[in-house]
């Protein structure tokens, strides 16, 4: 690939500076490097390859000459300028839940569906976080086996909700420890020490089934990215006082047998995925072990005899790094 | 109920101490209270009523006069000393997994299966907590619509693991915080902004079957305590960062059909159960709410469309209160 002219739209994010970090370390051909977010961050520097750069405030006139459009800034302002930037000849991988759904964007997970690029019009989506790490280790099965039916609780990390979320839940943790109060501005609940069966911070993201969006997202996302209508999804999101990496457990139904010992092996030959699952050596995914890796985990991999060809599995995964921006890059490179 | 003597054998533990705070909630009429634990534990005083006890040490004698006994000093204590205080007289609530199982033993949620009491041979098992908080809440459901199959993930508190991996949480905590190291003693891995799909800190927890004695526990403790065989239940146990409060994942199918709304009538009478179910403003059961509170809580009851007669559940209670002192003590009261 030549070199290209590439803008990051919410630069200063915590995905917008793994979207940096991604860049540099994969080498991606850039020409340009252009940074953007919101008029109060304007003038904020950060590095790439040994530079400084100035972040700028994103308008409709900052894609012009541009040819790949980071963004994650937020679902408002992909809605605004998304488009805007695919008619100006930037092609946006999008980060946010904006267009996932559209049936004009493809929602692509390169180990997954990475034909589905082709048929772009601008935009691209990367899909949710936790979505992502699921279906890079249920593909392969699904290939194999076919996936009928997915139950899955999540364990989300709070930099899921943004940088200033994992400066919140420290500054909270720290406030519990030493018996002090803390005002939260992030979290509907205390978040230290404690676990929240909401993702989303409003009231706005319960729907009337009682579901989150984000619970919603794992649903529709799962049989857009596998291109399957037939799999069902059952999903309870959760977020945790972890800092960075989504654990997920997941029990599956397949129409096909399909034994630990096979599903390792499968796994074990699976792009993007690492199989780490030896109780004999207390050996299984962690999210402190796996944040700052490319690659989706899996392990604590067991048959569930209540039903027929039924398995657990335990997925985790960097959900700043493949949940976000190498996702999105990894879509860039496919261009 | 005339006052009896009572000893606790495990005194100075986690559950040993809650069970002093609820025999004196509850105004359990103690006629002498004797306090045991092992011997480097023997002369530690604790408060009792205003008045201080002090520990002795664990012997076989300890139970000569005393009608009933709390146990939790772990099961290597309950196997060896169980028996013997039941054949001296005292009737034995033991909180350890060790007799959980045995046929002779009842195996009592005094909201589930009271009745089960009137069988004891002098020994009792208090079932494990992550069990007892999901009975209490699925027997009702039960009685209704039967339960054909559970998919449970737990989210269990580190006090689940005694009072010194409370201690272990916080102070590792406090290290990674400020960036020290910290040599951990019970936790398999770092339990600090983390989640540990293990219960259970040695690798001998894990079978043949890649399940850990906890989740084994869940399985069988479920089928004993509700009376049904045919209950089947597919767990997976995680240990987070919270210091109290055991939280549940809980899918169900029931055999006849069962709304949400229903769901919420049938537990919103039920003794035991508390119902927080109130998307609109974001009101669902929380570990750090339910610390210290008697019941088993239960919000975001959805219906799971991928299944017949499909409903989640999200569960909390008080793993050391209704999870271990509580129960015992309500058995006692039952005796």
């Amino acid at each position: 690939m030549p070199p290209r002219n590439v803008v990051i739209v919410g630069a200063t994010g915590a995905v917008g500076q793994e979207f940096l970090k991604v860049l540099e370390q994969r080498e991606f051909p850039v020409k340009n490097l252009k940074l953007c977010a919101s008029a109060k961050s304007k003038g904020k520097t950060m590095k790439f390859r040994g530079e400084t750069l100035r972040v700028e405030e994103l308008k409709a006139e900052s894609f012009k000459g541009q040819e790949i459009g980071l963004f994650s800034a937020g679902s408002g302002v992909s809605k605004e300028f998304a488009w805007i930037a695919a008619k100006a000849g930037c092609i946006v991988v999008d980060n946010t839940s904006a267009w996932r759904m559209d049936p004009r964007v493809p929602l692509v997970v390169p180990e997954v569906n990475p034909k589905a690029i082709a048929r772009h019009e601008g935009v691209i989506a990367n899909p949710n976080c936790s979505t992502i790490g699921m279906v890079v280790v249920l593909k392969p099965l699904h290939d194999k086996a076919r996936i009928r039916r997915v139950v899955v609780t999540t364990f989300q990390s709070v930099s899921g909700a943004g940088a200033k979320a994992v400066e919140e839940c420290i500054e909270e943790t720290r406030a519990v420890l030493a018996g002090k109060e803390y005002k939260r501005a992030i979290f509907p609940h205390q978040i230290a020490f404690n676990c929240i069966p909401q993702i989303g911070q409003k009231k706005e993201t319960f729907g009337k089934d009682g579901y989150t969006d984000e619970e919603t997202k794992m649903i529709h996302e799962t049989k857009k990215i596998m291109e399957d209508d037939t799999i069902a999804v059952a999903p309870t999101c959760v977020r945790v006082p972890v800092l960075r990496g989504h654990s997920e457990s997941v029990n599956i139904e397949t129409a096909k047998p399909l034994t630990p010992e096979r599903a390792r092996e499968i796994l074990g030959s699976s792009s993007g995925v690492r199989v780490v699952d030896d109780p004999s050596r207390m050996a299984y995914p962690l999210a402190t072990d796996v944040a700052g890796h490319d690659e989706c985990y899996v392990g604590r991999i067991r048959r569930d005899p209540t039903v027929d060809n039924g398995l657990h599995l335990w997925i985790v995964s960097d959900n700043i790094r493949k949940g976000a921006a190498l996702n999105a890059v990894q879509i860039a490179e496919m261009l």
